[in-house]
């Protein structure tokens, strides 16, 4: 991986990736593609429409079905879905975590019980990157422990302290790997955690960081706590990671959210919300959320927004899609999806500009601006 | 429309017909997007990857939700779905009849219940004209009195007295519209009923013929009968049907009942097959039908069908699609929608091409054999 600082602005930084598939300049936003496919979407909308250039796949479910061997076959995840620019795949732990009804961690990993069938199995880091290699991703999430909060203190240290022995154990083996040929062009991330803790924020940044991974993670967020204790986490954990590597908030979030991210120094997002929430009818615009189901865009003839260029806005009139998702036509969730992340992605590519130009306080302003009127 | 009678082999016909929104070359398969969407698919499928001329959208449906009145003020179907080429509208009699728990026809009209809202109507053949001048589409079907086979002697005489009787209102209401300036740029087909009798599909087709209609559809088969009793059928009511006026057999049917159709004179057909079988996993190909979801795909690195040059096949391999299927992965649906639907428009392509080569029977017959290996 090359990376190079581009601009900063203030906290904000605009930086580019460079994968063995494809060239990533952040912020950037990632649409999650769990199954290995973006919900609606197929790999030439993520192309051809949407010129996404990283995308996000989901371990956990990969390994259950079709199952990572599988994915293999097919020349890993770019031969599966044809999609050639840069996959990152999370560590499958968060699912094992959430999706499983018996899920347990110890000092060697994580049980849990497919939510397909129910048949058990045990992740341990080693195990994820095995899986990983498999799925030929860009860039690799450790396994990390990961907690429901609230949590006590006990339960949160122990999380930091095996989320570190983790992170060793995963350096140690992806080394090893690498010198046997598996995963060299693949990149390894580690994730901090300490929950909004900022002694345990520093000790899981700081333990990590001194560790050779080509990027670091903030996990553990976006689980229930207030907006604010988030974004003062990152901002308090983003001054314990290096400059010179990438820095990812998983599972995050809303557009303020990103935006007030990135002012606090994070160069890389995913979230399911884009996409979730076109399904449920809620669209994301430049001046704020709206509800696509509305009686009163029945007869309206405007593209969901004015100010938009995506494929959707460009072809279809609000009344049309009101009433695709009122006929629960499947053409509906990946027209509204589309939109959605558009939206996202376009965000991200504005915030990028105004670090480069020097001004993201006056990107910002104009940001909750549009969204107020 | 202006009707050319291209080519003949046999009693199969290459025609040209011209509305006022597209050129479509016959034989013909038109998709079927009842709720005003091909399902799964959105216009741009439609119109640049499989290049359709002409698509259905059903009259019952739009009329329900969200009202001819509100696709009026879009401009139309036409506008609604910025599908710029031709739509037929099927006169709505068939859901009424098929959809509602209560349905009564009397000699002035079909009453119904809402499906969706349990509320009442009437369809008189003026008023399934008055919503298709509401569509805005380029063929509308009038209203005929469709019933259930097998039927007595009695009722089917009914049937054909009835929708002669309807006929001749509706041609005649259409023409005092029509000099009103109402539907001036749209066509209207009678429909030929008489089940599977040939005296009585006889008379309604001489009945009906006599009256000033752009095109003729045969009405009231696939609804259960034996193939041959419909081919029979088919081939005994064509005769009766002027060689300068397209033809159009309604909601038929398998690839192997539009071969034999088109030999026996047909030239325009409509069904919901290629799509609802793409979405439980039935797969078309020109070797036969394929289940998706069966376990020999998931390793199975080849297109669908290599002899298709569809998106689908393009891009995406058997084992992709076997996993989206499994995965329940709504990218599926549109992907083998859009397979299944080339598959039927190159199939009457090449019919097509087969008559103007004036060997419509080596075509048939390769046709069978391709598919018995
Ligand atoms: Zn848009
Ligand atoms: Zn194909």
């Amino acid at each position: 991986m090359e990376f190079t600082l581009d601009a900063t602005c203030g906290n904000a930084r605009a930086t580019t990736i460079k994968t063995y598939h494809s060239t990533i300049k952040t912020p950037v936003f990632m649409p999650v593609g769990t199954a290995a496919s973006v919900k609606a979407l197929d790999t030439r909308d993520l192309i051809d429409l949407l010129d996404t250039h990283i995308i996000l796949a989901n371990t956990y479910h990969l390994y259950l079905r079709p199952g990572d061997e599988i994915v293999k076959e097919f020349g890993g995840l770019h031969g599966f879905t044809k999609y050639n620019r840069s996959f990152l795949t999370d560590s499958g732990g968060f699912q094992a975590f959430s999706l499983s009804d018996i899920s347990k961690a110890n000092d060697e990993g994580i049980e849990f019980q497919s939510h397909i069938d129910g048949s058990r199995h045990f992740f341990t880091p080693q195990k994820v990157l095995d899986i990983q290699y498999n799925l030929g991703s860009d860039i690799m999430m450790i396994l990390d422990d990961l907690i429901a909060l609230p949590a006590t203190k006990e339960r949160l240290k122990l999380s930091v302290v095996r989320t570190t022995k983790w992170a060793k154990a995963s350096i140690t083996y992806h080394k090893k790997m690498q010198e046997r040929g598996i995963g060299r062009t693949q990149n390894i991330f580690a994730i901090i955690q300490g929950g909004v803790d900022p002694a345990f924020r520093r000790q899981s940044a700081q333990e990590l960081t001194a560790l050779d991974f080509d990027g670091f993670a903030i996990g553990g967020l976006s689980v229930g706590e207030e907006s604010q204790a988030m974004y003062d986490t990152v901002a308090w954990t983003t001054q314990f990671m290096p400059a010179n590597k990438p820095r990812y908030l998983m599972g995050v979030g809303t557009p303020e959210d990103i935006v007030e991210a990135i002012d606090r120094g994070i160069d890389m997002f995913d979230c399911v919300m884009p996409t979730r929430n076109a399904r449920n009818g809620t669209i994301f615009t430049t001046f704020g959320r709206l509800n696509i189901k509305a009686a009163r865009f029945k007869k309206d003839h405007r593209p969901i927004d004015e100010n938009c260029s995506c494929y959707t806005c460009q072809n279809y009139s609000r009344g049309y899609l009101n009433h695709l998702f009122r006929a629960k036509e499947l053409t509906y969730y990946r027209l509204a999806s589309i939109h959605n992340l558009h939206y996202y992605l376009q965000l991200t590519k504005d915030a990028r500009e105004a670090i480069i130009q020097g001004d993201y306080a006056t990107f910002k302003k104009d940001f909750y601006a549009r969204r107020s009127q």
